[in-house]
């Protein structure tokens, strides 16, 4: 497949962008600055200059899914991680791409449950999710807690709803699940919680809303 | 001595409002919006009109102390949570008054440590406490943890820097340390983190910087 990752110099998405480069699919690496496309050729992908905000056809073309792994930081939350999601997601749906995993974040759909400072940005999440569900792409919505610099485990438990009893997950191990969902046909269309566990992450794909 | 409460209709607010409204304190209790004024009286205080983005001299005239409890909630972190608090830090020096007290934020000197999403929040947190230490006012800057909505139980853990093995702490402690903090001196000039812990509230704020 030509696949497109969305925030290819992120902190998930190079990691992501590197482990799609070892895989025979043609990995194309989205970037906003001139200055990351030295890094994401490094990477093993070809680099696309693209601005979420903005037209991002050419970035898409040809594409038959996108890994959406942009984020704003908490700069732009409406700008970026909402519209700047659903922009990439009419475009992908207009271009003839099929696929879309998108990293999204755990409490998404309950605000409460976090920091209310963190409320824009999950609330921004939330409706670019439910976009991607109401489009007529294949979707996969995951939705990973803290985010750690921690080395990968490729080990995980992933479910509709998880218990919060430990709540963070290495960048590295997220990426891996985005990867892996690409062609994993038990996650097409749902939306499920990651975090650390002890299952391996194909395990855990084969039936995500089972916390096993 | 005449206390003003800076969001005293927040979820931190509303408890420190009806604590400094059960002391010998005349308390005015500051909102935005008219229709919160109501329930500011039914607290036990005197409303006050005002927005931290325009003028609040007639909100902070005739106070000795200040407690700034206000928040964007994440919708305006640079226009509230710092420009918001530097105007009313400000207008305090201007106005005469002696005492403040900061709700501020864990980790708003390591925005590293928490959410990328929350960077804006902790920066915009950090630069309102850094002008605060630089004003001529008497100044406790506290800085809780994940803030929850259980019942209080009076005991905390201070200190510059905690460990983080467990790190929230109730919104009723936090607020019942800001008005303990109001008129202990060991706290004055002070940064310091609080969490839930063992400690009575009283004799962590003798000695706040040492994790008792």
């Amino acid at each position: 497949m030509h696949v497109l990752v969305a925030g290819s110099h992120g902190q998930v998405g190079q990691h992501v962008t590197a482990m799609l480069a070892q895989t025979d699919h043609e990995v194309r690496g989205m970037v906003r600055d001139e200055a990351q496309t030295t890094d994401v050729e490094e990477l093993g992908a070809e680099p696309v200059l693209a601005d979420l905000t903005e037209d991002v056809t050419h970035a898409v073309e040809g594409c038959d899914a996108v890994v959406f792994a942009a984020g704003s930081g908490g700069e732009d939350v409406e700008g970026v991680d909402r519209d700047g999601a659903v922009n990439i997601i009419e475009t992908a749906e207009r271009e003839g791409a099929d696929r879309f995993v998108m990293l999204s974040s755990i409490n998404a759909d309950s605000p409460g449950d976090s920091p209310a400072e963190l409320r824009p940005y999950l609330e921004a999440k939330a409706a670019a999710d439910e976009r991607l569900r109401e489009s007529s792409l294949t979707d996969t919505i995951v939705r990973p807690g803290a985010l750690t610099d921690e080395p990968g485990t490729g080990r995980v438990r992933t479910g509709a709803d998880l218990d919060r009893k430990s709540d963070d997950i290495p960048r590295e191990d997220v990426a891996e699940v985005l990867v892996a969902a690409l062609e994993m046909e038990p996650t097409y269309g749902l939306t499920f919680e990651v975090l650390s566990g002890d299952e391996p992450i194909e395990d855990a794909l084969a039936d995500p809303l089972n916390q096993g």
